[in-house]
């Protein structure tokens, strides 16, 4: 049997404007074009509003997930993008989402923890 | 304004046998019980099996996120758990719940990392 090959995890904090961290419609067709133009499998999906503030969404993956909880009261956002290395190194494409997405909020990274697991 | 307080996130790899790595319904009755026994609000999930396989899920909180992804071919899991702290300290709820998930899959751990953010 082959080995286990562990995939990249990275997990951002970081702040945000307050308008990107409220705009629940721009961030899902982001991730959508995230996941297409990656050719990832999204297999479900959860997008939900806090009225009058934030949101917070998760995307269940075939190669594991992505997921986003804001606070435009506090100019705060925890994002994540994991992707396993079950047929192919997807390293790269981790890389790019995530760069993709802090640029897309011009975020200012709080932190940042990169995880092979 | 309050100050944002930052949310403990705890994620596991681990080993576990392979019926439990496979039994998805066995896990999505683990999650809605510990979602319900600490009074967290549910916004969403995805559950989804790989035939002959593992499975894969994310369930969106109010409070932020569970997701598990397994490879029974390789006896191994990853698992996270992670809490906002927006209207109480959650840090005890996302300890029991990385706790009970662990036994119930009576998991080995390879690696666990907390990050509070």
């Amino acid at each position: 049997m082959e080995q286990y090959k562990p995939g990249l995890h990275l997990l951002a904090t970081f702040t945000a404007p307050e308008t990107a961290l409220q705009d629940i419609e721009a961030c899902r067709a982001l991730f959508d074009r995230l996941i297409s133009a990656n050719q990832l499998v999204k297999v479900g999906e959860t997008y939900h509003s806090f009225p009058g503030s934030g949101f917070t969404a998760t995307v269940c993956l075939t190669e594991s997930h992505i997921s986003i909880h804001t606070w435009p009261e506090y100019g705060h956002a925890t994002f994540d993008v994991f992707l396993s290395n079950y047929k192919m190194d997807n390293e790269p494409k981790v890389r790019a989402i995530y760069n993709a997405v802090i640029g897309a909020f011009t975020a200012v990274e709080v932190n940042r923890h990169e995880i092979r697991r």
